[in-house]
């Protein structure tokens, strides 16, 4: 197989593509060619036997997915997007990077089969939870309607609705993701806000202080990095039909709060790591936080086959194995 | 006010422009002018005591919406938008029409902000029922999600969403309303799936046959010409912030049969008309109404102050007086 992925320099890409590599495969099946993609050229990852292709390109700039999909990839990753804060800031480069991208993308593959023939890739597409905001229920189930608080909802939910039409009609075959917020997510704090959730974990699983911005009380939906790539390899073997037409879906997480964490942190590592943990309310992230989803009712993602974290403390574990090499350098 | 209605050719932009003109307003207020824009020029509607321009403009190329906005209208009511039947057949025309003509609206609006200082219409929206489709309970509540079943629906489902981002973002004062089937239709017969509905009525009144494509039980939701623009005049006048970010809502309606559309029919004009009737199935026309809303929960609706007809005879009703002066050629 030829896999794809769109947003291969992001750290869900890399993953990915890491993933593939070690496996030599996608749910089994062998993969000879990798392609990745993004605004800045993705690395090669390390060990895959088959060959790579790390390309440099900007699938909003029209023409660009034309050229990038001669290749007729079996399987296309669309993970490329800019965040939830920048599509706030900027709306223009919002739409464009998060709409018309997905859009350019679509219309490609509908021009290369008409240039070249039939041919009709696996589109699997990440969506998000940012796709529900406002007042919502505790537990949200997948025909509950998408009310986006913030632009960068409001263009996945756009996708959603687009990926499903081309679905329908035929062109691609499709499947879209509504991923939990990713934790732990490795790497630097960074100014998400939703970075805290991540952060302290990680910082004090390696002796350094992080901030917590929000009540104890705040409840949210995650899973590991480790469980989001599962979605992502799940989701390229699945077969389609089994979606009824209803083309994106809620992925399987963990509703937890920030007081969960925590007793899972010290679970793990224990009071001292805890303590590396400074509580600092943030009225703008207080309030941002607030307005999204708590909870989801994802059975049918369930019943497809998805599987995530059942607890937090494993979600600790995940990223104490995946990235410290097992080893907590704080303890006690 | 300066009125302005993007769609002015249209069945429901006309009624629309000639309500205005026969009460000289909207809502109680005046209306001093009106812009009709159509790609064909609308015509003036007779009787208007203030100034009107009608303009033939496509909306759907670059440039239009700005030099069409610089009038800055207080209300700009969009109905520009290809049918069902054309959206399905030419996927980029159906795009570019019903998508980027919202888009480029709104970023027009954006535009004239951003040149020539603050302004911010109230932007009213005909979305459609066709947003839903599918495996749908019998009644859809405003909480249900939009799971469209043709283009036309997805690209008003993508409409919805934009529209609230651009009034979340404080860039118009908008709307979104999700009109029922308009019936009786005014006209001649036309060839879009759903016209018979409205054909076994209007045709039958004027002692024409008409062809009944389905089953006696479909059910479907309809308003008459004169509610939709009781929704359109009162959606003008309504207090957006009543609607908590939650900018589309689904319209009154009436769920109704065919067979008590044909009884309704039968206590208007007897059996003679309903004698005019010709029961042909379409297996075509059959599986395509078969994917369509039933019937709907508008309680959001009506508690904002949105009405429609109770019963089926009123819509007959309607239309005799609208539509045939009072009077009925065909009777007994």
């Amino acid at each position: 197989m030829h896999v794809m992925i769109l947003g291969g320099a992001g750290m869900v890409g890399r993953k990915l593509a890491e993933r593939i590599a070690a496996e030599g495969g996608l749910g089994g099946k062998p993969v000879e060619h990798l392609s990745l993609i993004d605004v800045i050229a993705p690395a090669t990852p390390h060990g895959f036997i088959g060959t790579t292709d790390c390309t440099a390109a900007d699938l909003s700039v029209p023409g660009t997915a034309a050229e990038v999909l001669t290749t007729r990839p079996d399987i296309i990753f669309h993970l490329a997007a800019i965040v939830s804060g920048e599509a706030e800031m900027d709306l223009e480069k919002g739409y464009r990077v998060n709409l018309d991208g997905m859009r350019f993308l679509l219309d490609a593959i509908r021009a290369e089969q008409a240039a070249n023939g039939p041919w009709k890739p696996r589109v699997v597409f990440s969506s998000s939870i940012a796709v529900f905001g406002g007042d919502m229920p505790d537990v949200i189930d997948d025909a509950y309607f998408l009310t986006p608080g913030t632009s960068y909802g409001t263009q996945k939910a756009m996708c959603e609705l687009l990926l499903a039409d081309y679905a329908r009609r035929g062109f691609i075959d499709g499947i879209g993701l509504r991923l939990p917020t990713v934790c732990v997510r490795p790497g630097k704090p960074n100014l998400a806000a939703s970075g805290f959730f991540s952060n302290i974990i990680r910082e004090p699983l390696v002796g350094l202080p992080a901030v917590l911005p929000v009540s104890d009380k705040v409840q949210h939906w995650m899973a590991s990095p480790r469980a989001t790539i599962g979605f992502l390899v799940h989701a390229a073997g699945l077969d389609t039909a089994l979606l009824r037409g209803r083309t994106s879906l809620s992925m399987p997480g963990l509703s937890v709060t920030v007081a969960e964490q925590i007793a899972g942190l010290e679970k793990v590592a224990g009071p001292k790591a805890v303590a590396l943990i400074k509580r600092e309310p943030d009225d703008r992230i207080i309030r941002i936080v607030d307005t999204w989803a708590r909870g989801f009712d994802t059975s049918r993602a369930a019943a497809l086959g998805f599987v995530a974290e059942t607890a937090f403390e494993q979600i600790v574990r995940v990223h104490v194995e995946d990235e410290l090499g097992g080893k907590i350098p704080v303890l006690g």
